[in-house]
């Protein structure tokens, strides 16, 4: 089973990964750390991945493919009730986030000085951009909200989550992020939908 | 005039070590560079800052007092009127964002790893918070705002302020974050304005 073994060894670089990346940094963890902590020869780990950063780039694909799966979920009854059931979706994206804040920051940092980290990083807010606007849109065509520009009020809903996210993280304790996400949520829809 | 030539030191250190930690990094920025830069010994470096921390703190509290003061001019006519006259300190606030978010990023790194560092870092967001929450309970108050949580009434506000400056810096191209604000602010406002 060849390709059975080579997810699995897949699997276990990134786990050793994240494991190292949170304990020494991400600059600081080397790809012979993870090797030994993976227990998998540096042949099997470039075979895997050309690159460390290869490797950061395959967790935050996985990261955002959690929550699209969790967006795609939440999608019942109308746009209204679908924005109110994403809120639930919080709470698990702060966890994720918690342990790997050291990483974006470390990614963030090469990101303001790299033109292609850049555009990896870019990428995943114009993808949830354009995501909110289509839905603003079908509440717009389904008769359920109010006729706002879509672009607008998806930049809202996504600066709103991104600040929720930053904030939940950095100051866990200050504030019930969750109660906090669904009244956001709930003073933000009041504005948006028709009554 | 020893006081003024006190304050032309402390000034010529804070220009260069904002210069300094543009091109080098916060890290790798030394106080050597920076005593250089400015054109002042090492003692009179310390004299002002006893470490190089204690200079990107007094830089965080420049930026922040700035905002303080632009926020206390806004504050003219009802509630909902400085709210939206607050937005337009935002492109202010992502010019000077710009310049300075490696540092940050370089800083959060620190926070996420060092008490005091976060301790440093979390005020601002705890202080705005109050600072919102104040200015929504005045709203009701005045009878021109629902009398809403003032708590989340206020985290909205600034989660929505720092994930706009946060995108607005990041992705200053994709979108009009001037114009952002202001109707983001307009979306918000439907929902909290007595109508």
């Amino acid at each position: 089973m060849p390709q059975q073994r080579s997810e699995e060894t897949r699997a276990r670089i990134l786990d050793a990964a994240v494991r190292r990346f949170a304990i020494a940094g991400y600059d600081a963890a080397s790809v012979d750390d993870i090797c030994i902590e993976a227990g998998v020869s540096k042949g099997a780990f470039y075979h895997h991945y050309p690159t460390k950063q290869a490797i950061f780039l395959a967790l935050m694909q996985g990261w955002l493919a959690m929550i699209d799966i969790g967006l795609d979920s939440a999608r019942q009854g109308t746009v209204p009730e679908a924005l109110m059931h994403m809120t639930n979706l919080l709470p698990g994206v702060f966890a994720a986030a918690e342990d790997r804040l050291p990483m974006f920051l470390e990614f963030w940092l090469q990101a303001s000085r790299d033109e292609t980290v850049w555009k990896a990083m870019i990428a995943p807010y114009r993808h949830y951009q354009e995501h909110f606007a289509k839905l603003i849109e079908d509440g717009i065509t389904e008769g359920s909200l109010k006729p706002v520009d879509s672009q607008v009020a998806a930049q809202v809903i996504v600066s709103l989550a991104v600040g929720l996210v930053l904030q939940g993280v950095l100051d866990p304790h200050s504030a019930d992020w969750a109660k906090t996400a669904r009244e956001s949520m709930h003073i933000l829809l009041k504005g948006l939908v028709i009554s």
